[in-house]
């Protein structure tokens, strides 16, 4: 029989169906290598093309040979960069003025490299230049809340091949976020504890979940995992924003980050993911019950109308076994 | 530049990209017309095959040349029709026994038709079967929320091409319902009105989104709409649950969803979509502050890591412009 559960910090329940679960290996996709030229001439994030396609540079991070990082502006932005923050509200027209930042952070000056395979110091600049564009864009008065994410494969909602990551800074708190903060801050002034070192806690003394643990990150499939392989990439200081991460924080993270993706990526046969940097909202920046975390989504199913009209997802695989199959996988 | 919209009902923010606008028509699929056969052998929905595929049928509708709609337990069944529910919290341990109810309406003895091409007759019998199984089913106490959906197409998640639809009731009450109840509670109490009466009342005020009016029902684009000729078809008379629905009302529903699914048929070329009916938790059946409403999302757009990251979904058209588009596509 199948089985309910529910994510102690959104309140999402989950269907897992063991009636139609599979072998996690099932999830696997037929290995056909796709394999992308080093450099495309018309690819607007290859070396050669900066001036023209990518004006405006944010962020450059560089070595002898060239650039290895660099963050610009999205050349179509779903929120513009200059503007006042105008909210206005009458019934149901209830709006603000789209104004807000939309980077794209090009990762790495080669077309054909994917995170799972670069070293750890390659993604450590990656996730140094996003920590230096979320303290950047976090001062601007008009923002409340930054969302950093990557779009990998078609399925997930990429549109170009080259490595990049993206990142978008909200002119208003999401209505998701926003519930999520007023959920922890029950939990806290019940327990005095943040809801989300409370589950780690958990985690780690249960170990049936656990997929990798670094010095100070922990990767695991979540008790009420909303599909196969969900993952959560955990700070083990309490902390609320990602910006606030040290530089050791960072190579440890990068270090557990490239360790996953490694694993999706040969235990998976490189499927299509996303994932997103979720942070407290940026008046906030510090408290007690919220903390950051990393998740990471491989699309290896397709959610339907159940899950529109309810809000409650099926995952197919039993989240112990999804986290049996990661943590088993060679990557060298 | 862009615009937000947020949502009265669900508080949800939506972008409106307005700098990424395409023309209606550009979200409408080339036209290559699949043609299906009227019955296949081995399709589990077709006539022939209900002993071998389909037994324990729970609804017909028969007319003197043999059955018209009929509902069928699902074969791989998310929840369960047999067992106790048996709710237990431990920490992050928050599970429920998976019981519930997965049934499917086929919705037509013929493999290769489609509720837009369906006589208003036709869309009537299925939404009748609904309605019954909703009354069934409501009964039964492990029941809190009854689910009516369709996936229509791949992309929509659909796995037969047969017509077929489904019913999925629940033990829990889903959070994201929870939360919306919560607010059109807090709505009633702030005003006195229903908030989706508020909101159905403004919409045929303003007019701008209106895609089709009929005696019982009205099918708009919401203001704040999650995606391009997202729907929303809400009863006019006030009523929380869909199975109160009078068979005048019924007959009406059938005209009302069949002419706006029509409209997506020929305008932008036989899209995949899902839609589905939310009522009131099976506890409650009639209320003064939720409102029983069915949603059509066609899938002409695709989500990623923003959305999963934030809950906020861009829409690249102007809800008032799919509107417009919408109400003058010619069905004949």
């Amino acid at each position: 029989m199948s089985e309910l559960r529910q994510n102690l910090i959104s309140r999402e329940w989950v269907i897992i169906s063991t009636e139609r679960a599979e072998r996690p290996d099932q999830f696997a996709r037929p290995k056909e290598p796709k394999v992308l030229p080093p450099h495309v001439a018309e690819c607007p994030f290859c070396t050669g093309n900066e001036e023209k396609f990518t004006p405006g540079e944010t962020y450059r991070h560089s070595d002898t040979n060239g650039w290895k990082v660099r963050a610009v502006p999205n050349r179509y932005p779903v929120l513009a960069s200059v503007g006042e923050r105008v909210r206005t509200v009458e019934g149901i027209y209830r709006t603000m003025t789209g104004v807000g930042v939309h980077e794209v952070i090009v990762e790495h000056p080669r077309h054909d490299m994917t995170t799972a395979l670069l070293s750890r110091d390659e993604v450590a600049d990656i996730l140094r230049a996003y920590r230096s564009r979320y303290g950047e864009i976090r001062k601007d008065p008009r923002i409340e809340c930054i969302i950093i994410f990557k779009n990998y494969g078609e399925s997930a909602g990429a549109s170009l091949e080259h490595p990049h990551s993206q990142l978008v800074a909200t002119p208003i708190v999401p209505s998701q976020i926003r519930d999520r903060i007023q959920d922890a801050i029950h939990f806290w002034d019940n327990t005095g504890e943040c809801v989300f070192c409370n589950m780690l806690k958990q985690e780690l003394a249960a170990r049936e979940r656990i997929v990798f643990e670094s010095e100070h990150f922990v990767a695991f499939v979540p008790y009420a995992a909303l599909s196969p392989f969900h993952l959560w990439l955990f700070p083990r200081r309490h902390s609320s924003s990602f910006d606030d991460s040290t530089d050791l924080e960072i190579d440890d993270l990068a270090c557990n980050l490239k360790t996953v993706l490694a694993r999706l990526y040969h235990g998976l046969g490189n499927p299509d993911f996303n994932y997103c940097i979720r942070s407290v909202p940026t008046d906030e920046q510090q408290t007690d019950y919220f903390h950051w975390y990393l998740a990471i989504i491989p699309k290896v199913i397709r959610t339907a109308g159940f899950e529109l009209g309810s809000g409650v997802f099926v995952n197919t695989a039993l989240p112990e076994a999804s986290a049996k199959f990661l943590r088993e996988v060679k990557i060298d």
